[in-house]
């Protein structure tokens, strides 16, 4: 694994270094520091179903996923207005400060710029023609589902308080289950064979998984110990993103507690008193244990899709070992 | 030409019938309407090139460019604050009075599907393999400079006063010239025939051209009669836009007629009394005339590349006809 993310920092490397202008640095910089984890299940994607030892194909594609990434991060950033990314300002943050007024323009076609790359990068991967023909349609499907599933996640921030369970898994899988999962995965196998069973396999295999990621990750930004996680506890309260656990509370909610979500949830300015309050509410309602109830049902699927699939020997093991590492995480 | 600018309709209607999703419509929408002119001139040279009669390749990979441009369009409303585009509300203005408070976090998402739109459109054009490699570069070179182009133009403007001619008609070279006439040209050239002599050619009578077309712009922009351009005159003195005519300007104007335009350039409230001063300063600086005659400067050079190139017959007279259109248009 060391070894993949050296090779595909390397690239990364390789590929700014080729870029001059004056957004080269920062967009390297803000490229930079990122765990590279799609760009590393692409290429787990190619092992898994046997792709050759020589993963290069893999290696650059997964390498321009990364890029791609980098770009929704800043645009992202922009539509939740956060002010820090990786510990550093965010972009549109750093521009605005550098020129008044423009910061938010700026960061949006600076992330385009970046999408741009994120296309040539993949352009520039060593692939054959019948390689290139296979996987452009799984960029093309990740590509939409993951940029219509943050309009949409957007649109229903904007609705108050979401009831519908469904919906709100929909838009998590579009925007984030499948999107770092089920995605890179079958990009790598797509990639590395002909053969329409072993992405199908994969498929099955990681789109449970990701759901019981995305999860765990509302689970995280709501009840881990911040220097265990690492991430602000209760932002995801404070931005009003419709998660599983609010759908769960709402659907249950005494008028007391729907009192008490509705004053805290989506202010920026809540304290971390009334965040407390709110996780109190979650707790009271036994949110934390559905929600854990549905990540295990999720981690169960993916591992029965895994065993009945072809993917065997290290490959399996490793596929295992992702699976309990995404599901039962604790940062 | 209208053979032309229909296929190229139906080649866009086609790819929108075939999307569904909250942003079908409204990126359609967006979409339709344009004038083709990026696609039309791919058209024009692959035809000019010898390209064979049946152009469905340099149709589709054009029709390509009309989402690149509607993409680029509704980023751009982002960026100036504009409220309006061809005659309906700008989409960040149409989307925020559906969603207060997040219209330009959604216009900034949709905006980029679009961008994931026309590389889907781009990769399902008809293209042999050859042609796919050679006109790979062009689209990544196009995307790069226009996109820097507008970056670098956003951040000109917050710089107040800029003399540097000479930047601002390589910013206007980026963002416009060769964005609207040469990439173009070019890309239909460099999918029509394996000799890269051919695109080289038009390249030499594009880019002077496409400088002639934006000074033209530049100029219609401040001194038209809204009646015959269709467009509020004025506009780019009140965004401040770093355009030729404030550089020849700014170079030249005594204490009275910098106070002049200090206390209107790039104030977006400025009324039409106070556009008409500048516009006075401008005229008793004599800028119309000193633009007039770099249009005639560029538009000649043009000329001239294409009579020394191998551009024959009904194509020659195409490109002739194309050049004194660009460059001496009113409106």
């Amino acid at each position: 694994m060391d070894r993949i993310r050296r090779r595909i920092a390397d690239i990364v490397a390789e590929f700014f270094a080729s870029k001059a202008g004056p957004l080269a640095r920062p967009l390297r910089e803000a490229t930079e520091g990122g765990k590279m984890f799609r760009p590393v299940l692409c290429a787990v994607g190619w092992h898994a179903v046997g792709g050759p030892p020589a993963d290069d194909p893999a290696l650059h594609l997964g390498a321009s996923l990364e890029l791609f990434h980098s770009f929704l991060l800043i645009h992202d950033d922009i539509c939740d207005n956060a002010d820090t990314r990786r510990g550093r300002p965010a972009l549109h943050q750093a521009l605005e400060a550098q020129y008044p007024g423009a910061g938010t323009g700026l960061a949006v076609v600076a992330g385009d710029l970046l999408a741009c790359w994120h296309q040539e990068l993949a352009d520039r991967a060593p692939l054959a023609a019948d390689q290139r023909l296979r996987t452009r349609g799984v960029l093309a499907g990740m590509r939409h589902e993951v940029v219509e599933g943050q309009y949409r996640e957007l649109a229903l921030t904007r609705q108050g308080p979401v009831e519908d369970l469904d919906e709100i898994l929909a838009v998590a899988r579009a925007k984030s289950g499948n999107y770092s999962v089920t995605w890179p995965l079958v990009l790598g196998a797509t990639l590395a064979t002909a053969d329409p069973a072993a992405p199908a396999a994969l498929h099955r295999f990681a789109v449970p998984l990701g759901e019981a990621f995305q999860l765990r990750d509302d689970l995280l930004g709501v009840f881990s110990e911040p220097e265990v996680s690492g991430k602000p506890v209760g932002d995801d309260l404070r931005d009003g993103k419709p998660t599983a656990l609010l759908a769960l509370a709402w659907r249950t909610a005494d008028p007391d507690q729907r009192r008490v979500l509705r004053a805290h949830v989506g202010r920026q300015d809540a304290t971390a008193a009334e965040i407390a309050e709110c996780r109190a509410v979650l707790t009271a309602l036994g949110v934390p244990d559905h929600v854990e109830t549905m990540i295990d049902e999720r981690y169960r699927l993916a591992v029965e899709a895994l065993e009945r699939s072809p993917v065997a020997g290290p490959a399996r093991t490793t596929l295992h070992d992702l699976a309990a590492q995404l599901a039962y995480r604790d940062n």
